[in-house]
């Protein structure tokens, strides 16, 4: 009750932060020493550790492993409080934003909504190509992966099996690779003695990409390599390859002038990202994917009470000459950046000092990563590249640092200990959406769509 | 491929198992040197330890703690099958089962299909008071459960906000015990710090039965400990007192002749169980809640090639003098009887012998564990009544010894470990179901049909 008194006593600035991603948190961690009343609004109750839910996806993590209640992080920073509501609106002029059943002042606002699925104008795949972006996608995602193996079980036509059988990633960026590279060793290493009618080995996945290589963010050398191991692990890669269709009995993809349909019973999709509908509302420019363009000190046009970090910003970085990736790394800067920013302003003000000069974003590339599968990853840091069991672990030793708490880190360096020598994936349930098969239009019959892929005999 | 050859090189006999429960895993364990085919069908891919599903439904553990891959737990089992499907039919006569899609004959068959909850005639309760049988029931009570405290927190008119702080529970059993004294340690304890605009402490949680006292099953001096330990944690129990009808705001509850609105954003049905649907399509005679009849050799009359194991079986012991009660203990006895009972007999044929005659299952008790919270639990163990820490420890060894495997044991007493030492729960996270609130009928007005509890004061 004390807390709840002082914190309405002044007529402190408020600061609204849209998102409890790495940036979100950033920011509001920034400011714990300030006077400023802030609020965090978030859709979810949780804080996501993104990178690792493709982990969740392939039964390897629990939610709780990398999920973490964002009240509970700061329930010990008295000046911020948590709402978990969403923002739908934002007005410039009146300096509030929009809420379900509220409006919200802010002195300041941070935008770091993040980004959604991008489906590229085709909005209706995501009923049989979903994205990997929340804990119940991941949980759908799993549930429909394992149950494609419970009804191969039961499958007598061969035919039939193969497509149920079939697993198409599109998009070949980190998250489209490792889901690849889990799926694989799936089906080749953890399933390999459960079934009885027929051979999980049998399983195809198939990545999918409209570049000419796999991780097209990194150098060519580590996509080479990385193009390597997963097809040692038995990922049919397919480059320079377009998606035209997705439906209910698999996709068509076209490479050259050559279409091409191939039967899956499971589609992800890894392919890109939109910004959150949120940003348009905004009304300041945006770029082709709907990120908020930002000035130096991270600032749209015209307010500098309004701040965007993590990949809802388009930042050009002056050092790289392109946008600031939108990876954790860069989010977790730029929101330190906002809110140490902010922290300063606000320290002077109530100081009655002058307000320092806004300093520039500097975007440190920390360099990247990305696994495979088992002792099988890349890394590029700061010029130095290698893969193999080196870039395995420690990509496993930096994503495990990163990890929201203790409690986390330790219990999912367990999971992984456990994994790594027995070969077992910890949460192999069948449970959520993910127990009702992907979605069939209904009437729709699937073998005049798509053709099953007879043609195809692996790279 | 070698394996599954030799499945299909004789003509084997087939046991058909219903149901990958405690007893359906022991009878499937038990047939593990017959010549047997043993084919176990099972709406779920997993195997769930029913005992602490509650601690799913309040944070504690995640489904991964709790739930193991049936397949995989007979992965080194040959002559087991494991089919992921529902068992809608049976035909006594034809010796066959029908699924969906196939029927399956048997030689043997053992129902194990246990039971559902019951809401003794009214169907449509489901929809306002959840059971707790499945995972994706305790993910979406522990969603609605934490969301009401979001939504509290959101909630600036009083009585509103009571209302969603309100937790009634429906049926003082052991589940209903321990989901109440959880419901409020989380209240009092876990969340204690983390709201600004409202104190946790301020929910209710209201543990209602029709007996004259919680626990009924267990002595009465235990039933009067468990009472004082619920309510020393905050908990309101009201005995004697009937529920009349559950709605979209809450309950009706009726003690002698009144009756009394309870406004109530969250109820928990914990009140009983019903058998299966599967077990009226059999045709044997059944107890009033459904339940199989069974003789002393656990089968159904006229057909000793019909076992029924674990819940859903309806069995007098002689020693009792009452039926077999629906614990684990005896759903594991039953399911190791009727697989040495089967094994005995296989191999007597398979080696020319005459066939043993039956034996008569006799159920051991193995003594009563129920807890109430951190320190707080009662046990009879063979005519031992003690409560308190001793009796924590032991009903926390006791859960732990019995998971599944090794990795189950290991992480659900690491989360123990910490959730007892840092006052934690590692897993609150809103997903699933659980993240829309209960469903309130469309056009129906609360205020009307449920009158806030403006009179009850507390007991």
């Amino acid at each position: 009750m004390a807390r709840m008194e002082k914190a309405k006593k002044v007529n402190r600035p408020r600061v609204v932060v849209v998102g409890g991603g790495f940036s979100g948190l950033a920011v509001v961690h920034a400011l714990r020493k300030t006077e400023a009343e802030v609020v965090l609004v978030d859709r979810q109750n949780h804080h996501l550790f993104q990178p690792l839910l493709y982990q969740v996806a392939t039964a390897a993590l629990s939610p709780g492993n990398i999920a973490a209640p964002i009240r509970r992080i700061f329930s010990r920073q008295d000046n911020c409080s948590v709402i978990m509501s969403e923002v739908t609106d934002v007005d410039l002029e009146g300096r509030r934003v929009t809420l379900p059943d509220r409006t919200l002042p802010y002195d300041y606002l941070v935008l770091a909504a993040g980004v959604r699925t991008n489906y590229f104008g085709n909005p209706g795949w995501v009923e049989f190509a979903p994205g990997l972006k929340t804990i119940d996608e991941a949980i759908a995602v799993r549930g429909r992966f394992l149950l494609a193996f419970e009804q191969a079980e039961l499958e007598g036509d061969l035919e039939a099996r193969q497509a149920v059988l079939t697993f198409a990633i599109v998009g070949a960026g980190p998250t489209g690779v490792e889901m690849a590279g889990a799926m694989a060793e799936i089906s080749r290493q953890t399933l390999r003695r459960d079934y009885r009618h027929f051979d999980p080995q049998s399983a195809r996945v198939i990545l999918i990409d409209f570049a000419d290589r796999v991780l097209p963010t990194f150098p060519p050398d580590l996509s080479r390599r990385a193009h390597r191991d997963l097809e040692s692990l038995g990922v049919e890669v397919r480059l320079d390859t377009r998606v035209i269709d997705v439906g209910p009995g698999g996709l068509t993809v076209a490479r050259g002038g050559d279409e091409q349909c191939i039967a899956a019973g499971n589609i992800i999709w890894a392919a890109g990202v939109r910004a959150v509908d949120l940003a348009e509302r905004v009304g300041t420019p945006t770029d082709s994917a709907g990120r908020l363009e930002v000035g130096d000190d991270l600032t749209v046009p015209g307010h500098p009470e309004v701040f965007v970090a993590g990949d809802l910003a388009h930042r050009i970085d002056p050092a790289l000459g392109r946008p600031v990736p939108g990876v954790a790394p860069a989010a977790m800067q730029m929101g330190r950046f906002v809110g140490r920013t902010l922290a300063a302003e606000l320290q002077a003000k109530a100081a009655g000092s002058p307000v320092p000069a806004r300093p520039a974003f500097v975007y440190r590339e920390k360099g990247d990563l990305a696994t495979i599968g088992r002792n099988r990853a890349v890394a590029n840091i700061r010029g130095l590249r290698f893969g193999g069991v080196f870039a395995f672990l420690l990509w496993a030793f930096v994503h495990v640092l990163f990890l929201v708490d203790f409690r986390r880190k330790f219990s999912t360096f367990l999971e992984w200990i456990w994994m790594y020598f027995f070969y077992e994936r910890g949460v192999r349930l069948i449970t959520g959406e993910g127990r009702t098969p992907r979605p069939k239009r209904p009437g729709h019959d699937d073998s005049v769509t798509i053709r099953p892929d007879r043609t195809y005999r692996g790279s």
